[in-house]
């Protein structure tokens, strides 16, 4: 049994046990003063879960774990913070409140995208926007063979069956990008027109349009996502949708585009990702727009924990290492917003680590993300891979 | 060539030259009058896209296939539709306008799901409510155990390590059905605070919860679904959470809540069914909410096209065989909301029919998703399974 300690004059909740002090200070838990041992409330409630711990106040009353937990109701996201950090501790590892974090760890790495640049011969070519379906047709037949083979714009003939049919249809992306380019001229519609029922139809589409045009500009071929349950898959320059040999070309990364106006639900976010995994392709997260100047207030961070991982003989302490990632403590029924996470991954970076998204759902049960940073050489928004990991 | 002829004064495209005539005859297109056939304008697209039609007008004029479109551009979904017909139509089979649905075709299937009773002894725990976090912690160590594994009700202890730990998480589903089962006291919060709390926080609670209590009042284990993309997953009555030999045990079915006053994007829905189907899983989607009389209007169907599949030796035709499924033409930009879907599902019951639902992508690639009533004995509520399929 470890004996904690309520102290109502100095507020808090001590172990001053020899032996128990020992013992959690070994551990990594709470912050020493004068020999003994001030916990934090996760520590308190972890270490009565599964420490057998047991919490009495001066008189020698004894505290259950709700009893104990009842002190801490006030505290945001208590049990999400509590479980996440028991599940982190479960697994033997170490883990600290993100207030500890000191300067710059320089632990991030950094995706690196290949650049490049779409560059479009001069063409100019007819088609007929459907605003209830949001497509354009083009029934040059010529013309829209072209730009498919060439440009991968659109679709000539059927899906995988090109040389059936004579139409190519393009999106609602590829609709606005060909003529604002210029290329594409609207037998029936303006151009303002297709952007109102685009924005009419599609929520946030001024952001996915955004990066639709960021990657197409940087020359990658970007198509629906559809099938793998994101807003769209890429395919790096030089993606050709003609079969080589018997092999169709695969996609391997999907964007999701994240506005900084919206707020997903984090079921909802954790879904998207999931198929992403499920058929092996990288996620790609896009913050479309200008960042702002984020503040970062290092003295009150909105992560929650700071975490120390394993190294190849061990695992990293606060003693001999430095923490690898920060904790952003999370349940399924919560929101989280595209302005709050975009904060979030600038505080990552002022302090050189990377997050690890940690999901406690209904069950407690933990599932995590690991978001790295992507450089893609000319953007000016936000990029991140998120990948779902077991640590 | 097929000679696709124009008539402004009778409004319609017609076919008239006898070779023409006999071929789309055989192939079960349009209607015959006086040896004519008129086509529909998804017929006159598929013939000018892939049966090498040419239209033309009483002065000889020729029209290309957007000339031809912009006589239909105020047709609703056009593109919706004439996509998914070619789709049908590419794969041999036949497609009709669902205009020609008569009477019931008997062709529907029921899934039989088990009923059952859900017993709970007599007890009464204590809990407290974190509102900020949803779920409830019961502290009382060999309660909440045995609460856990006579009903699975909570996670007791650690999630796939229940030894590990003393407490018991219950979430907001199982907090409210326990404490209106009057077994749950809440040390801290009344009824009404929690479920102003989950309304708040959780879209659509009431039809979510409506589904949880219906399930579980049949005996059925429901817990989140999280992991699988979805709102629960279900455990047949009988279902334990205590591991036989070295085998947890697995659910197979997940269920997705559809509320009647929801709208969601087609895109995120298909998200939803596919993760499900990538773990295997039986996707159910819950229709709560008492049904209101719905009528159906056979002369204007909801529905798009009437669907002949395939039988033994060959296809099934208007001449030989009956309808099979009712199509509904879908974009992945389209919403669908839960009292059309329930409209329309409603058309099919009437008819005798499955529900085919098809989802043409932006790259006109089309999804299909079969689906089939479930009979849950005692329920009120709809189910139907949907099964991602290629028909």
């Amino acid at each position: 049994m470890i004996k904690l300690e309520l102290d109502r004059k100095k507020k808090g909740i001590w172990v001053r046990e020899p032996a128990d002090v020992t013992s959690l200070q070994n551990g990594f838990y709470g912050s020493m003063e004068h020999g003994n041992i001030l916990l934090t409330p996760e520590e308190v409630l972890y270490v009565m879960d599964i420490r057998n711990g047991r919490c009495f106040d001066e008189a020698g009353n004894t505290y259950t774990f709700n009893d104990t937990a009842l002190f801490f109701l006030k505290n945001k996201k208590l049990l999400a913070r509590y479980l996440t950090y028991k599940d982190w501790r479960d697994k033997g590892l170490i883990a600290r409140y993100a207030e500890e974090a000191e300067g710059c760890y320089g632990r991030t790495s950094l995706k690196k995208y290949k650049g490049g640049k779409l560059e479009l011969d001069k063409f100019a070519i007819d088609g007929i926007f459907f605003e209830d379906d949001l497509l354009t047709i083009v029934d040059d037949e010529a013309a829209g063979k072209e730009l498919y083979e060439r440009y991968w714009l659109g679709q000539f003939g059927t899906y995988k069956a090109a040389h059936r049919g004579r139409i190519s249809k393009l999106d609602i992306f590829e609709t606005i990008f060909l003529v604002k380019q210029g290329k594409l001229h609207l037998k029936n519609a303006k151009l303002s027109a297709v952007e109102s029922a685009a924005n009419e139809r599609i929520k946030y589409f001024e952001d996915m349009y955004a990066v639709y045009e960021d990657w197409r500009q940087r020359g990658y071929v970007v198509k629906t996502g559809f099938k793998f349950g994101t807003h769209f898959r890429i395919y790096f320059p030089g993606a050709s949708p003609i079969k080589e040999g018997d092999e169709w070309m695969h996609s391997r990364h999907v964007i999701h585009v994240f506005s900084r106006k919206n707020k997903l639900l984090i079921s909802e976010w954790a879904r998207a990702i999931r198929v992403a995994h499920s058929v092996k392709k990288t996620f790609i997260l896009g913050l479309p727009g200008k960042k702002g100047k984020i503040k970062v207030n290092p003295k009150r961070p909105r992560l929650d924990f700071l975490l120390y991982h394993r190294k190849k003989d061990g695992i990293e302490t606060p003693k001999t290492g430095a923490p690898r990632y920060l904790m952003y403590s999370l349940t399924e029924d919560e929101y989280i917003g595209g302005e709050e996470l975009a904060r979030a991954l600038e505080e990552c970076k002022y302090f050189g680590l990377e997050m690890m998204m940690a999901i406690s759902d209904r069950e407690s049960s933990v599932t995590y993300y690991l978001i790295t940073q992507i450089s893609l050489p000319g953007s000016d928004y936000d990029y991140y891979e998120i990948e779902w990991t077991q640590p």
